[in-house]
């Protein structure tokens, strides 16, 4: 049994039913191993006669010493968020198909768990984003985010127009189609597809995106870590802007909001196994090496 | 008096006052010249006492032998869709601030025209796009683009799945946040700010360019201009997409929808001064020549 | 035996003894299809033996009514131009790697062969370039280029100064490492790498890439397959420059060398087989629905 | 006088008479304020009459408080990598053309001057790189940058193969013209061109940005101040490489040589005017706020 390890809660990723099986295999060898394993409640309704104890994701940083999800990036991202106040590590494994956060899979899960509760681990910190809207009418949104905040247009085809602060500078005026916010982590999701550089993701930094810029003069922009982001959505009558969180948490504004993104004061310990190697997943994940 | 441009339609940006000035002071110019001036029905209803013949833009193919835009190229497109079916020429003359189609300024208008209508000009013709929407349920939406066609999500963060296909082949399947179909004059419009090309823009062809591919192998496409594109709408629960012309007409899509673009057979004509040259235009607008 | 395609000239790719026996087992499938096979002199030397009656390249054109290339896009690059005078047609047979311009395998050779002596086949037609050096001297370099006439900084560190003429027409001053001049068939080649566009291959149609140009206003550029461009390398003590087609000659320039391009009057003749699909090479070799 | 900055160097462009006078108003300015000043050997050289002690750049060390270089941001890169071992602070002053690194004018000279004498002043640290060339012969090569080291290309038209790896981890295989390693301040300068993305100048980071890639899947890369970068040219015939120092320093390679990059241990300590804004230098040089 591990020391560090003890309680281990397990998440399923929702909507998926080929994920029960893994579930399914995961506790028995957790449980083979002597370790306690408790089964997210949403993860539970979905697993017919699992005869797990129960667990509901808020109590986790409470009770488990360990997360481990199961699915890909997406369920990770969720669990991520959802850990962070509690700080408790996080395993990811994958259904099959690598991703950039879930980079253990199926077919080796029994040989690297027994690694990791072994002591056999490599622990990463990374940074995750807290973004804060103050609303015209005196409210505030909030909302965390592991991969990146995008401030985009929504229903309607003209550009936003926003003013971005860094630290009460003024950075720049902007009209475009949006404006991501990533952290290194998210550097390999929207970030990339809005042409975005690559950052080691362990960096404590920010990365600017713009998408679709009315100009050819802009380029993304790194940030130091602990810089604070303010986007200023200016008002226009025919144009609406959304804020999205990792493309799963939508939060509405309207002209004269402003979005304020900055780093949390907790960060997402990932767990590893041994001899984890980031750029064999970029390799492999971007194809690098194969020439045209 | 011009022998070509007798009867002269002009047709005044829509929500702008301070256009009506210019409105007046052209038409003035034209009846110095001896032509007959008709004015646009909507734009004669933003000018009191305007002592002018009116006309539905309905009726400029078979009334007027030269249409004469006053505003932005917002406005001169619109007016293009307008005019392309009876094929009548389009002269633009801005309102202070060049465009890459609306070329004549306001100082110069006086100038310009005495040229124009002595028969010194220079007549260009662009392409313009069809696109046709076939509707699940058997119905047909239709619009004209002379920029471009934007096939985007709508409404959702998350990206669309799409598979075009060119004269019947399958190109390629993407998941991407849209997909522009540009004629060469829209290659400065929207399709710039997603990283296509600059065409000339008489040629006769199309460019693709995806808007955020979640790949990094999609570059944008030029075509043929005799090409038909036929871009499929990919069934997915929680994603919704529409298409949006020159920025200007939505036609909402469901998933399983087929949108078809190709080139009409007419052509927009346009008229510029003499020694017109667009590489200046270029020059200006996208600030060429200065260096960091 | 094949009406249109008698006499058959095969080159081979230069410095690889594999493609001698493609060679060989080509030369064979032609002979039993009753064809007259002509070997290229420079090939014929590296393969002891062969037994066939050897052309220079240059008499191709009196002699062969098909020429047909074994190795890779390099090895068709230079015969496309050693043939476009006399307008012979090119098969091109890889060796074992597709290629944009090879795109026959030698697996399918013999059934390839059979449909095409059969007059089963696909003749595309696509531009090439001329390109003239007028040198300050009052000297002439001459060169055709069927990917691209690349001008570019050499043995130099600094940037070189370009001023571009399309058709006499001023279009831009640039401070670079150089500029691409591309054909369509050459937007598969360096000026992808450079950030250009796609183009469909037989397309009458110039790309103009500026490489990591000094300004972030400039993009890719398509003109007209009629344009001549001139491009004028600037004076400077410091900087050096040359000229570049294919990849394979290179011209040397001084400050002050008018470097003049336009499509040749000849088309390079691609013989494909039946049912060929540009589109799955662009798939193939970009990896097209491959998403990270 | 200042009791920080007593004794200044001033530092004059290379080839530009015009810095001569500036040279000169700067002294006359400074002996009022009582401090001490030097001249650089090779700036007095071309300076008939000044009448100013002289100092070998090998020396500001050890005799000078401050130094100041007047010129372009290339005379300040040069002064950058002398003064880093002894860590002199330096400030910059343009001739009139605004730089990234040189933000005082000559007409706010007299007013900055006495504002950073009497103590009002912000200092900001840069990194630097050094590289280190171990050659096959077992030789050694060894250089600064300021801005960026670039291994790229040289005398040849084909492309160069390296393989790269951090930290003695294997990044990738490439085959390009080059690869660009930037520092944060050089991220405005030849790496933008190659399509990287901007960073916060004070960073601790690493830019590796690719020159023409052949291939699409390559982003630029940020990575943690204390990588350990080194790149591996392969051995080809045919190709020939050279690395270039802040565009100023020459070291050549052959194949097989390692190239080794990191960061220095000391830093460049930039003395900028009190209300110093970066940003406003970035919208301005790059011409943020202008929309096509």
């Amino acid at each position: 049994m591990s020391d560090t390890f003890k309680t281990i809660g397990i998440i399923g990723k929702y909507g998926d039913p080929s994920a029960n099986d893994t579930v399914m295999r995961l506790s028995t060898i957790l449980l083979e191993h002597g370790c306690d394993v408790l089964l997210d409640e949403e993860t539970a309704k979905r697993i017919p006669n699992h005869n797990l104890p129960t667990i509901n994701q808020a109590e986790f940083g409470s009770e488990c010493d360990l997360a481990i999800t199961i699915g890909g990036d997406g369920t990770f991202l969720n669990t991520a968020r959802n850990m962070v106040d509690s700080e408790v590590p996080i395993l990811g494994i994958n259904l099959g198909r690598l991703g950039f956060l879930v980079d253990v899979s199926p077919d080796e899960m029994a040989a690297r768990l027994k690694e990791i509760l072994g002591g056999e681990y490599e622990e990463e910190h990374r940074i995750l984003l807290s973004c804060t809207i103050e609303h015209q009418d005196g409210t505030i949104s909030q909302s965390d985010a592991f991969n990146d905040v995008v401030i985009h247009k929504w229903e309607v085809a003209r550009m936003i127009e926003t003013e971005t602060y860094i630290n009460g500078r003024f950075l720049n005026y902007m009209r475009s189609d949006g404006l991501i916010v990533s952290t290194p982590t998210g550097s390999t999701a929207y970030a990339l597809s809005g042409g975005g550089p690559i950052l080691e993701p362990s960096m404590d930094a920010l990365i600017l995106v713009p998408i679709c810029p009315h100009t050819m003069s802009y380029r993304p922009i790194v940030l130091d870590g602990d810089s604070e982001v303010e986007i200023n959505v200016i008002s226009q009558p025919h144009s609406h802007a959304q804020v999205t969180c990792d493309g799963q948490i939508n939060l509405g504004i309207v002209s004269g909001d402003l979005v304020k993104i900055r780093k949390k004061d907790k960060v997402v310990r990932l767990i590893h196994p041994h001899r984890h190697n980031h750029y064999e997943i970029l390799r492999a994940k971007l194809r690098w090496g194969e020439h045209f």
